[in-house]
């Protein structure tokens, strides 16, 4: 039988009970036949306590130096996990990032996966052995360095080594049963999606899902690897995320498959811009020149009698500050009016492949908001999703009126525990 | 100016605010012109609490495990070591015992270091930086698995780094202020050593004083490296450890260098071994072949009627069961009547270099032993050292009686903290 991959996350292997726990699932899943290779994350809320300890020392930790410290979490719990295997009588072999072959740019903190070289891990499965993978982290090429590929990517570990290796499935666990029509702590009757497609699966990571990481998704889709989210904590099977089916043989697919929110972003108007050629770009080149990530954009049309335009976009709360000093900078050369920030907006994203082939979806959203009193402050729209930026004490009666007027309500409530994201 | 390599103990580097102390010694050695590198520890107890950790899991943790878990400690305190001197403004990077080029042979939790490779460590150098390398750990040779060279070992790391870069002194930190003429916990007026011969030194760390490991030691004369040991927490000049001069040539030196005891021996009697041919040869083939490490061994003359003897011999504690399992199995084809076990013996050792050219010490050792009612069990010399096994309740009594018949008492007390090795 083939390679299966499990990522088992922080809340999984949060102490030793977790980490025998999960030894037991890995041995029930080789006992079944497969080849088992296992990510695992730093126990519970190691990451976290390492990066203060770095506080503790300098408030400003070089990058090489933070990377090599908060990699010292995942050797933790993958020795553990390793220990707990043998315990149970099978071969197991723990492996670095940079031992499974992790190579990654030079970027620390936030490394891009180049190339995977996994050839101690196919050793290890040829050799009988259950290989165990510090998720997280990898080497860089140029400088032989230590990375690690930002918060939350040992999903993203996990993804690209089942492509590299050929594996059959890349199993998620976590401590929540699946992918939900709508975070449960907000929508008590959301409802867990048997499946979901690659695409639609992206653009919840991309609008605040945060059961998976976005990079991640973005692989399994590259590498068409099947993706099983699910709950170390049950036996329940959980969400499959798939790529789509080829056209024509397209499976009963529902038309919306979820509602998404996300409170991290701020929104930042640009007010008076002289409507001139080349404005609108100087201004987003100033932000990319301060790496400012940007999400959505709204031009508002020009005043006549002024010839000039507000520009508003939404940006990540954290690059809030970099990108209102960036845009200050350029007032001059500009010479637009002023800024206005705002950070405490929230957006509300439906999600469905279904609306390519059925209008109206926009229409029932938008009615459905207004129903429940929630003013929309701008608009974004995919192939199959719609987004609206909204104030942020309004985005639990948004998320609430939009699941229902699309029928995503269970008869039930679901018993699962929506604490975090298990990364 | 040259190279200067130092090693900080667990001690010294347990908290943010040693670790921001050790960075300012660190910083201070680079002012003054020198290339550093430094050899740390685990912070505290982390070692410790790892170990602990692998308990919780499995009674038994795989040794490579064991060995991958372990290493997190170093890897730790390193980083924030170079954090904290990056914060000092000054160039610092931070190599696992693999990146630094400790090529060791493949035997985890006790690995002998069979190569060192310090090019990334010289290459550091060149470009200005100070290398902060993980003490107690290496790569296998063959198997390029992370191994770690045993409790106590970063003082080996350091002292095999500084020969491989041909470093000026290699500068041993912890929580004491130098090498003693007796442990200040049981003789409050022994007095600090501003130096010491190397073989000195390996006849006391192989007595059972605990400031500097033996393989350590060993390393140093085998590559004539000068150790410096002090304490962290103060400026005082320590001790020197030096190669011992030419011939001919011999510096002012003092008869006895100082009294070492060793509480961690047991004695083990085989009673009624037949007196014949290699009788005592298959006795210790057995104990080698169960990796059981014999210290002291005495045979008594046999009873004529009898044409029987007595064998003692001393063994650390920990190798206790399985020396007497051994035995016990070859009591049949041996053909002797019983074995005695004691573990509450002492060992009591007199060091000094000064010996080969002074006789009667031996008199007076044992005199001063009798005159404080300790009775004398065993008895082995060397060139420089004569050690003798009491009983364990009279190892205080023996070492000051010892102390203050060969005038080694300092006329004030030294304000020393001997709290542990530091290691």
């Amino acid at each position: 039988m083939g390679i299966v991959v499990q990522k088992y996350g922080g809340s999984s292997v949060a102490d030793a009970a977790g980490i025998k726990r999960v030894a037991q699932k890995i041995v029930a899943t080789r006992k079944a036949g497969h080849d088992v290779v296992v990510v695992v994350s730093a126990m519970g809320d190691t990451t976290d306590d390492l990066r203060d300890l770095a506080q503790q020392v300098t408030p400003l930790p070089p990058p090489r130096e933070l990377d090599m410290l908060l990699t010292a979490g995942e050797r933790i719990s993958m020795a553990l996990v390793a220990m707990a295997i043998a315990q149970l009588g099978h071969k197991a072999q723990s492996f670095t990032g940079s031992q499974a072959g992790v190579i990654t740019d030079s970027a620390h903190g936030k490394a891009k996966i180049i190339d995977i070289t996994p050839g101690r891990i196919e050793a290890a499965i040829q050799a009988g052995a259950i290989a165990i993978v510090a998720g997280f982290q990898g080497v860089s090429q140029d400088t032989k360095d230590i990375t690690t590929l930002g918060r939350g990517a040992s999903d993203t570990t996990a993804v690209a080594l089942a492509a590299a290796l050929g594996a059959d499935v890349c199993e998620i666990y976590s401590d929540v049963d699946g992918v939900f029509t709508a975070d449960p702590r907000i929508v008590p009757t959301a409802r867990k999606l048997d499946r979901v497609s690659t695409e639609e699966m992206l653009e919840m990571a991309a609008s605040g899902a945060k059961i998976l990481h976005l990079r991640c998704v973005e692989y399994a889709r590259r590498y068409d690897m099947p993706i099983h989210v699910r709950s170390s904590f049950s036996q329940k099977e959980g969400t499959w995320i798939l790529p789509a089916p080829p056209e024509g043989t397209e499976m009963e697919q529902a038309i919306i498959a979820g509602v998404a929110h996300d409170r991290s972003e701020a929104k930042i108007t640009v007010v008076g811009v002289p409507d001139k050629v080349g404005e609108a770009a100087r201004i987003f080149e100033a932000l990319a020149a301060s790496e400012v990530n940007i999400d959505m954009v709204v031009q508002n049309v020009s005043a006549a009698a002024t010839s000039r335009t507000d520009i508003s976009f939404t940006l990540p709360r954290e690059d809030g500050q970099s990108a209102m000093a960036a845009l200050a900078r350029i007032q001059d050369e500009v010479g637009y009016d002023k800024l206005l920030y705002d950070d405490q907006i929230g957006k509300v994203s439906l999600i469905g492949a279904g609306m390519r082939s059925h209008p109206g979806i926009t229409a029932k959203f938008f009615a459905a908001l207004a129903s429940a009193g929630v003013n929309i402050e701008m608009i974004s729209t995919s192939e199959i999703r719609i987004s609206v930026i909204v104030d942020e004490a309004q985005v639990d009666d948004a998320v609430r009126a939009t699941h229902t007027a699309f029928d995503l309500d269970s008869t039930e409530v679901e018993a699962v525990v929506y604490g975090g994201t298990g990364r």
